[in-house]
């Protein structure tokens, strides 16, 4: 066997362990007994440690071997290189320092939930201190150009430096800072109407239709229920998410829904062969979440699908609010935009300053130019500059997120990141299909998917971000189309109401 | 690190290995989309050879060395023993004869799935001719010392020999022949009273009362619904069951349930440490069906248990059939004697005549004293001379059940060498606590578990089943206590009638 056929079947064997590894992680979340996780824990991280040795011992060699020959082609080439940068960042890492990261961030996960509960940032501070100084460590050996925090941000999102993140953000800053004030003198804040409300049973039983509608392959998928809603990609024929539901608001698990359900078609429409290999996976975080947004946002929030639900589908289902509401009301009540001290309650327009926040915060942290102890008084005072709110409480401020608990620096940007690329590829898809919205408001969804799976799905994790970008849409990625989304949903939804850029 | 210290930490990672597989196996059959099989088949089959590779290259080797070693004591070296005898045949079976054997299978089992459906064997006799022949093949490898089948029974069974399962129904026999006759002499084969509807929201909420009362810690297990009721050893903190509800009728989804808690109840009760050492496994198959038996007949079936659901459990749900019966009415209808054609729809009697025409005939097969060719003629004729019943189709006939087609020669005989010990461990039982059916019927189920827990649990697989059931009950294992339960059943639920033995 040449070295070619040995790494396919090696990295076939690494995609079906990942595949486990899936499964294991969804099993916990939805099905395991509570108990279970005594001895989960060690099975998962038996199948980590698997995967992670081969990485080292068998396709390391194998894929240096590779890159030297002559003998392969430059896409080819081009994938190899790509799996080497990855694969030489575990090489580099001490496994001394893994370890001690892991177990790290395991006692702080426990410490930010105490914490929070007790909205008390000391008790978090010294597990987030060691954290930070562990990130340091991590981003000294990953090395880096220019700043420690580029190390950790090319973990999540490889082609993007923070000097660009930054340079996005301010492009950004002033539009969203603009859309809040003149949505607050046009007295746009509050709700109208009454909530719509719908039973459990029903609001699961719609869920199915309107996903499987919107090209949702269930054959290939399920959906549960689960606190903290995800979707897991097993296998292209096996793509599954969670929803959570509340009965006193169709709209939350609905939109949740359509958030894991972007998540899913992309996990759906990935190439099978050669399996293992780039192509075949998934591109990093902030390609998952532009899919996720798109489906979420410029789908599940805009006009033509409440105009397809409102015609198509609600009224299948007794709902006693259905009358009070037309279509345009319905959009409108769910695009309101209300600046809220949580993240993940926020509206599509005051979420980037969060995340803006919450960038420059943890930028600051791992690069030293601010201390853990600072954090909070910092963090209220961004909260007031940015979003004009006043923070109560430590845990509905900076102990609000799990993720610096997780010691995960660097992964906030790509929420944005991931919103700014849907709004680019919106865009390019209207200028394909310039009819594809009054179509869903037919109720058919099939020209979003079909453009995704061109420019999209069909090319894995083959390229990254940046250049995945400029061949789907002709440009570097920019906050632009995003600004004109907004502009054009407001002025839809609020007529006379017009934000400059 | 010494050998012992190695063996240690392999064991321990065979057992998470063994763990993953099983929840592979559950979420297949439980939460698996339908197209998910594709990947699947080839994640299972990946960590199957990771195990059975590991068993060779490394476990292996280090049994050898351990038990050479002058330095373990006799309690260690008799479970490494038990170890090797089971490396060693993993050892003589060619690689190649597995592989074909694997692929023979699962090619017959879709021929036979289709045959079934259709009624027409010869669909599937050539599949089951190929399976016949690999086995003999395996049989040969794995070496006897009588007759071939010896080997793939000790695959199933290993202190137990076809002479042994012979001698065992030679003796029961004549006692399930008259007892049949005697039911239909005095008129006992039909149903009385309304048939036991409940909806199956109720009836699922009642498992889970009944199985947790009986000792079944949901807290460390689950229960879900699927075609073939099973139950998954993930770990003994995880142990999941499944059952089949028919609203037509509480007893079979109940009864179910019951059979399959007998298996959670054992996998439950076994040691943690040392992980992966035959005393923190399940023993061999009788074992098994020995606790699954016992739950569902010698508790499930019995008038206590009855007398306790009337009294206490079935009053909180509507039933518009409860007056109409009482315990003994109820107990009555559950143990009704009706031969039937297909083995899993009879009753506690018929049952092992099921079994024994079964092994006769696989038997014969593997020894090379019939053909595939003769099986359907010779199938009908036992059925109609150890039943009085005839075959109408194939598929209500030699093609019923699926272990054949997944070259399951051999496993038959531990359905009944199971219910025999259950009724052993009963005596046990009832001479260690006398009044443990009258707490029953108080809903007390404790006392049947604590036994179990001490006699059975406890030891996990470090003796074999005869040497399990001497030690539990004083004596080998026989068919009379199991004689004595019917008769004495018999007697209690209708007075006046006696079965000799």
């Amino acid at each position: 066997m040449n070295s070619k056929a040995k790494l396919d079947a090696e990295l076939r064997t690494q995609a079906l362990l990942m595949s486990a590894i899936e499964l294991l992680n969804w099993d916990q979340e939805v099905c395991m007994p509570p108990h279970g996780i005594y001895s989960r824990a060690a099975l998962t991280g038996l199948l980590t440690s698997f995967f992670h040795q081969r990485v080292k011992d068998t396709i390391l060699p194998l894929l240096r071997e590779i890159e030297a020959s002559p003998d392969i082609d430059e896409e080819t080439r081009a994938e190899v290189r790509l799996m080497l940068e990855e694969a030489e960042i575990a090489e580099k890492l001490p496994t001394d320092l893994v370890r001690q990261f892991s177990e790290a961030a395991s006692i702080a996960q426990q410490a930010w939930a105490q914490a929070r509960a007790q909205s008390d940032f000391e008790l978090f501070r010294p597990h987030l201190e060691k954290l930070v100084q562990l990130s340091q460590e991590k981003a000294q050996a990953i090395g880096y150009q220019t700043e420690p925090y580029e190390a950790l941000l090319s973990l999540y999102e490889r082609s993007v430096t923070p000097q660009q993140v930054e340079a996005l953000f301010s492009e950004l800053r002033p539009f969203l800072v603009e859309t809040i004030r003149l949505c607050r003198e046009a007295n746009l804040l509050g709700l109208a109407g009454p909530p719509l409300r719908m039973p459990a049973s029903q609001q699961k039983e719609l869920i199915r239709r309107v996903v499987s509608q919107l090209g949702y392959d269930l054959s290939r998928g399920r959906i549960d229920e689960s606190e903290h809603p995800f979707c897991t990609g097993i296998s292209p024929d096996d793509v599954r998410i969670t929803t959570r539901i509340y009965e006193d608001d169709l709209t939350m698990g609905l939109l949740s829904a359509l958030h894991e359900t972007g998540h899913a078609l992309y996990e759906q429409g990935l190439p099978r062969e050669p399996q293992g290999w780039p192509r075949t996976k998934a591109a990093y975080l902030s390609v998952h979440e532009s899919q996720s947004r798109f489906w979420e946002n410029h789908i599940g929030a805009s006009l033509p699908f409440w105009t397809y639900l409102y015609e198509k589908v609600l009224p299948d289902y007794e709902l006693d609010w259905l009358s009070d509401y037309s279509p345009l009301t319905l959009a409108r009540r769910v695009n309101h935009i209300h600046p809220h001290l949580i993240r993940i309650q926020s509206d599509e327009v005051s979420y980037h300053l969060h995340i803006l926040l919450r960038f420059e915060l943890e930028r600051a942290l791992i690069n030293g130019d601010i201390s853990v102890r600072e954090l909070p008084a910092l963090w209220n005072e961004k909260i007031a500059e940015y979003l004009g709110l006043t923070v109560p409480t430590d845990a509905q401020g900076v102990l609000q997120d799990i993720h610096w608990s997780m010691g995960s620096f660097g992964y906030f940007p790509t929420y944005s990141l991931g919103s700014f690329l849907a709004a680019q590829l919106a865009e390019a898809l209207t200028h394909s299909y310039p009819d594809w919205q009054e179509r869903l408001a037919e109720g058919d969804g099939t020209l979003p998917l079909k453009w995704m799976r061109e420019h999209i799905h069909q090319h894995g994790a083959r390229y990254r971000m940046q250049e995945l970008c400029e061949r789907a849409t002709g440009a570097p990625l920019s906050v632009q189309p995003f600004i004109r989304y907004i502009q054009q949903k407001v002025s839809l939804l609020y007529e006379g109401l017009a934000i400059p850029a």
